[in-house]
């Protein structure tokens, strides 16, 4: 095959030419930048006049409620609407999700009654036919997941043991590597496609048969996306001839995701090391102007930020906001050694500057103690200015995932169009506990929602009796979860398949069986109060405990006290035991997380008083910090506990919501960053999910 | 449990009243009948003012072409439409398909692009909007089967090696329990079913996922069954309490099938001795007159003979008209020795004459030298007035299934409620014979559709040669076969699942796998001629043979010559082998018929010359009949050579039309009848199927 493609020019070839392999392309032609931020370009008259534009448009929403204009009809397809512009003649990237700014589009098929929910909820009134067709003639995620739920599942949703499953909209945490649009141009993408349609196995059990279907649901997504395009005046059946060009193909990929997919986190990717490789090309031969390539990148940032969803209030309150988490993981270090900043990462992180301040799209800077500098230093200005860039550690996930990985959602992380994620939501292990305590019986409703084991009867409890029930309750706990998990990604690739992420991934997926643990911190410290301290039970008059006293002190998390610590890390390494007891859907790799970042109000909220002495509908502590006000030993010693726990125990990450008033480190600012990149290693974590490094930013669940 | 319904009073208690079990509910209660048909009644003035009303409709069903009044709007389920009459004083048993008798409806789920055609066909548009939906949003059975086939399976279907698939329209051949409807009420299946949901295994496997959701959608289906026959005032939710009850709540469960699903072979059961267990209970209280009885009778047999679905002109074509093969199964055997013939089985076939001769419902004898006297000489009669019964060898087929099972479509034989069917098609091994000796090419439109093998390229055929590469080609085109036959069964559970009847069976089912043959006297004359004389080929300029010339004479099929019939029975042994060695859907068993009935013709049709002196295009036999007048030695000589053929290999039947004059027998009608059991005993196939004992009935494909 002859693949002398115009938008080649100049490019050293590698293995990527001859298959699809973006981080080839990247290796061979990247131009890692050690320089300081003194090129960059402020915006351009273009830029402020569509983001104000933007900026009214976003006025208007606020004023209307929280939502502009919404479709009650026409439901969203890759090809379902035609273009739309903030204005043509000012746009240099071009493309929203309905046929104008700010539209929420019609998302039926994670579950009609979400859909009909979110329109009716925001005033608006979904179709009646459409309604209809979706109730009586095509069956949805949710309505299949709710067919094959267990009584047993019911109840354990209903109580808040397992809660936020993606039961019905659509799960998210799956990247498609958009960059490919961009390299390949999509005829080459469908040849790809068409060549593993071919190779399946050649014996049709039914898994080969569900493959084959996808692949060509993938085919037909590949073709709709370049009528997409075509729509816009774009033919994207070729590759990329330039930086415009790059952004924009790499823009319609995505695009067509956000189009077609409603997930509860629509990452971007790792995007800004590929483009710089189309930006310096471009910059040698004179085609554009560094003022020219910001003003690409700040429309398409600006582009990234409309992206909306139709959500329900609900939705909105577990999440704090209407977040998207369109995450883009920029820098981190390639295996080679080389440091992965480039120029694009400069002014990807610029648009924080020229737009302002913005949570989306989740700007996460892949964090190495082997980051330039220079890069640094500009990191952590734009972090005090905006307080809006994410960090996570690259050190620990490269050596997992290698140096093409990026992070879904806040902390998933996932080799780019190799790995997806089945996303898993959570268990409240803190409930688990009290379930422990009363033998199954929910604390809250006094219903019997877990087994009939025996309950504790004594006054006082006694750590080795807990500890057995609590185990045996996490055994339980953890299948039941698993089994619900199984179901709905059974029901997510057969009612809601993601056809464009897909077809932008290889075809023989690493899927990970993503589960999560909330209420960490609270477990711990309850049982080191009932090992170093005496608790007392309360009972109602039914003989439920309902309240505990808690008499005498006791070493709690977050003081890098291991007497507690330990228990922190056993609980999660025997959750994830458990976890690994259970089948998982698809061949998938069951792994777990600890990284409620907002979500652990609401957790709290449904968990009655715990042994620590928190008491019923409290908030859990975020993630897997220490109790507000307990990790009394300073910033390190709070670090340190959370460093301890076991990363190979809870790969999809581990979060940490860390907060710091600059005086309190007692150093000015160029200081402080050599001192944050050392927290950030002694974390030790897959991630330490730090959207608020200061202040004021929209808080992310997961 | 309390089950002391009104509906039971009288019955003899047994496993029956604590389980679903209908053949529990006959064996204790049935009354066989010796007497002769003196009891009949002739019809009322309703049924005669019904029927040509009927009449009437069907004149002008005719005049316009063939169709009525099509839905293009409305899509078909369980409750889609209002209740429909012919007249509702005079009707005793009522429903309709659509809202009014003869109107088809729209069944889009099994294809959109089938029942839009058979809209276009017959001068209906089906609405845009309905279609979008499909095309769009709604994927159906033919989409899915057609992303997932491989280009050699296209290949296949497009040279009709394989053919009459049903990948576009519902597989039928599924026989919903419809008697559980009358004899238990819809409630206690319900409950049943939700019993059946609570024990699936616990551990969400996929197929335990799948089990589920399917246990709720037929619960769901259930609840519809029950509405809709609300709507034609009827509470079904209690058993029936007498015999106009049983036969309503029983149709009920019929007409919801058929509302549901358009499948190739949509049959009715062994419904007669069960509904005749009321009518002697009714007749005993008193309640209904004799000419009541059959009254009610043949008003259900009326509404049977009105079932119709749009089709397309092709469809028709293949099949020789507009059959629906709404098989009834009368008479047999019990195991315990007593017949199971009843007033009841007098009555279903007396509609033929109280009626007039009809092709559906398809009446069946189930055969046995141990049936009555009576009853023998009463079908005779009946054959000989209508033309109109068909008979089946319930000695034989007793002996694998017991006493309660049917058949579906016209001889594939399951325990009713217990065991359905894969609908497979058929195999054209007369061209496999071709592609042999041609190296995979087809020789008709001279495209290589088999895989390359070494081609025979001596100018006469060697037998051993042949029948060497013959085996290999048979291998390679059983594989595709059943790899094409999984991909279709997958998806029609996928996409245009049986819900209605599948909730009228046992939790547990048996699914046979069934396949099918197609010109066997061909081959086994081919393959004999290919031995015993001198076969010579003759190429075209391609050097692909396109004919034969037979030199000498050899032994035919059907003069029970067992030399070539050995040929014939080791064919059927091989394939059969041959499909054995592939993985079959959902732990399905394989099993093959020999029986096509009408498409005998069309397979011929696109088959070349052959080596047996059959020309480019000419008929095949039907089923497994000797080719035309090559059965020279007489009636019994030619159905020996049937028998001979292994009924353990071709389990799901083996069809043979045999068309006698009666005088030709040279005795009369008393006497035939005797010699035509034996006939059919020295059969000793699965089924004779023989819808033809005379002339004059339309035929049926499978």
């Amino acid at each position: 095959m002859q693949y002398n493609y115009e938008g080649w020019r100049g490019f050293e070839s590698g293995t990527w030419v001859k298959e699809i392999n973006v981080r080839s392309f990247i290796k061979h032609n990247f131009t890692p930048y050690d320089g300081d931020d003194s090129f960059l370009a402020g915006p351009t008259k273009d830029t402020l006049d569509l983001w104000d534009q933007v900026l009214e448009l976003t006025k208007k929403e606020r004023e209307a409620g929280g939502v502009l204009d919404m479709d009650t009809k026409v439901i969203s397809t890759i090809t379902s609407h035609g273009p739309g512009y903030l204005n043509k003649d000012k746009e240099k990237i071009v493309g929203f999700q309905t046929d104008k700014p700010l539209k929420r589009a019609l998302m039926p098929f994670g579950g009609i009654r979400m859909a009909e929910k979110a329109c009716a909820d925001n005033g608006y009134t979904i179709d009646p036919e459409i309604k209809e067709f979706f109730e009586k003639y095509r069956k949805t995620h949710n309505a299949g997941v709710f067919d094959v739920y267990t009584p047993e599942m019911r109840a354990c949703r209903s109580s808040h043991i397992i809660t936020g499953l993606p039961d019905a909209y659509g799960r998210g945490r799956i990247i498609g590597d958009y960059r490919r649009v961009a390299l390949y141009g999509v005829d080459r993408l469908i040849e790809d496609k068409m060549e593993q349609k071919e190779t399946t196995r050649s014996t049709m059990y039914a898994e080969i048969i569900r493959d084959r279907e996808e692949l060509s649901e993938q085919i037909r997504a590949l073709g709709e996306l370049k009528e997409m395009a075509a729509s816009y005046g774009y033919d994207i059946s070729k590759p990329a001839t330039d930086t415009k060009e790059a952004i924009q193909w790499l823009y319609f990929g995505y695009l067509a995701a956000v189009k077609e997919q409603n997930g509860a986190a629509m990452s971007l990717g790792r995007t800004s090391t590929f483009i710089d490789i189309y930006a310096e090309r471009d910059l040698r031969e004179g085609r554009y102007t560094e003022e020219e390539l910001q003003e690409l990148v700040d429309h398409f940032i600006m582009k990234l930020r409309l992206v909306k969803f139709a959500r329900t209030p609900e939705y909105n309150a577990l999440f704090s906001g209407d977040p998207e988490w369109v995450t883009e993981s920029i820098g981190g270090m390639a295996i080679d050694g080389r440091h992965m900043v480039t120029k694009m990462s400069y002014r990807y992180l610029h648009t924080l500057q020229n737009l302002g301040a913005a949570p989306e799209p989740n700007l996460t800077v892949l964090w190495s103690i082997g980051l330039p500098e220079n890069f640094k230093r500009f990191c952590a200005k734009i972090s005090i200015e905006t307080s809006s860039v994410q960090y996570e550690n690259d050190d620990l996930m490269r050596f997992h995932h290698g140096d093409d990985y990026a992070i879904a959602c806040c902390v998933s992380s996932m080799v780019v169009g190799k790995e997806m994620q089945f996303f898993g939501a959570r268990a409240n292990l803190a409930k688990c506990l009290l379930y422990a305590i009363n033998g199954g019986i929910d604390e809250v409703s006094g219903k019997q929602v877990g087994p009939e084991y025996r309950p504790i009867t004594s006054e006082y409890l006694d750590y080795d009796e807990v500890m057995h029930k609590y185990d045996e309750m996490m055994q339980w706990l953890a299948g039941v979860y698993v089994n619900m998990l199984n179901i709905i990604h059974y029901m997510h690739d057969k009612y809601c398949y993601e056809k464009i992420q897909m077809a932008l991934h290889d075809k023989n997926v690493t899927r990970w069986f993503a589960t999560g643990i909330a209420g960490l911190s609270v477990v711990a410290d309850s049982l080191s109060a009932i090992k170093y301290a005496k608790v007392k039970t309360v009972r109602n008059e039914k003989g439920i405990v309902v309240d505990y006293e808690v008499e005498g002190d006791f070493p709690k998390y977050g003081n890098d006290d291991d007497r507690v610590d330990s228990i922190a890390y056993d609980i999660v390494h025997r959750f994830m035991g458990h976890i690994r007891k259970n089948h998982t859907y698809r061949e998938s790799i069951p792994t777990t997380s600890i990284l409620t970042i907002t979500s652990n109000v609401v957790y709290g909220k449904n968990t009655g008083s715990t042994p620590d002495g928190r008491k019923k509908g409290e908030a859990f502590a975020p993630g897997a910090n220490p109790m507000h006000r307990r990790d009394t030993h300073g910033a390190v010693a709070s670090l340190a506990s959370v460093a301890k726990l076991p990363f190979r125990d809870a790969q999809d990450g581990i979060s940490n919501t860390f907060s710091i008033i600059p005086g309190a480190l007692g150093k000015d600012d160029a200081v402080f960053v050599g001192d944050l990149s050392v927290d950030l290693d002694c974390c030790a974590n897959g991630a330490c999910g730090t959207p608020t490094l200061f202040e004021g930013l929209d808080d992310h669940e997961n």
